[in-house]
């Protein structure tokens, strides 16, 4: 036995995410209630150069109140597909066009609570030009040798799990 | 300029997860909302036998429509530690008791949109026992060779961004 839809029911939405309290089939095979956390898929994207290092994104992450170094990150639009985010997002949020564009894989970021997933992309032979921010974001690209962002992963220096998920993926990839 | 909290509502919640829709003042100078899933943190746990396997548990998981293998997970409750919610969750979901506990670090699941932050544990020194599942859950442990679990987070088989985050933690703690 496992958790069986009987109906969807949308209670609360915002331009960012929406809240389900779905009518459902408990694995017990009583009628009950799971909550979900519904939102768009984003992407996380690793930008390398030609010296192999690799490029980050600084910003103030609101919800943990806390400086976060992370790789370009944003969400895929309705109607827009993964790597087009990916693309959109590197340039505005570090300025950086790419030639060569690589999925390598997905994965969900709290699949207790929500079904929001994440691609990860890796982009190579770099172009580099201004961001193009929002007036409302603040954000700094830095960049690092593979092996400093390793280090920073494992001091927990670096705190977004889909960047540390992007991160490996990457070091397998290239391995 | 950044984020900065002016007052916090809490528009929403349930036995899970609450949303707060927070006035806020912008990185531009202006107020506006910030809206975040408030959540407990979580734990993550990796337990590793004498003969180097580990063991992962599988599940339907509702909100991504698909079973999923995965470490061990549960959320830390209220007035209870990170290592008690590691230890109760072994017991509880794979029925393992385990004499050694090392904290292998922590980092947050999605924090565009959410607090979450999941611990991510190793125990070892093993005992076996039953599982104490709830009658809603329906979970099965499965033990496998660490190189079984890399090939299957490479092949997109193991999709949980937190197990995915704690199996590197692992990997890299026993390097």
């Amino acid at each position: 036995m496992s958790w069986k839809k009987i109906k969807s029911n949308i209670v609360y939405s915002n331009p960012y995410f929406r809240v389900l309290e779905d009518d459902v089939m408990q694995p017990n095979g009583k009628e009950g209630k799971y909550f979900v956390v519904g939102v768009n898929d984003f992407v996380s994207v690793i930008a390398e150069d030609g010296n192999q290092d690799i490029y980050l994104v600084e910003q103030k992450r609101y919800t943990i109140q806390s400086m976060s170094l992370e790789f370009v990150a944003g969400r895929v639009e309705d109607n827009e597909e993964a790597i087009q985010a990916a693309q959109r997002e590197l340039k505005e949020e570090a300025g950086i066009r790419a030639q060569n564009w690589k999925n390598l894989g997905y994965a969900y970021t709290s699949n207790g609570i929500t079904n929001q997933r994440f691609h990860v992309y890796l982009a190579r032979d770099l172009e580099f030009g201004k961001q193009e921010l929002d007036p409302n974001e603040d954000i700094a690209v830095k960049k690092f040798s593979i092996e400093d962002v390793r280090k920073m992963i494992l001091d927990n220096k670096i705190i977004d799990g889909p960047s540390i998920v992007g991160f490996y993926k990457f070091l397998e990839y290239r391995n």
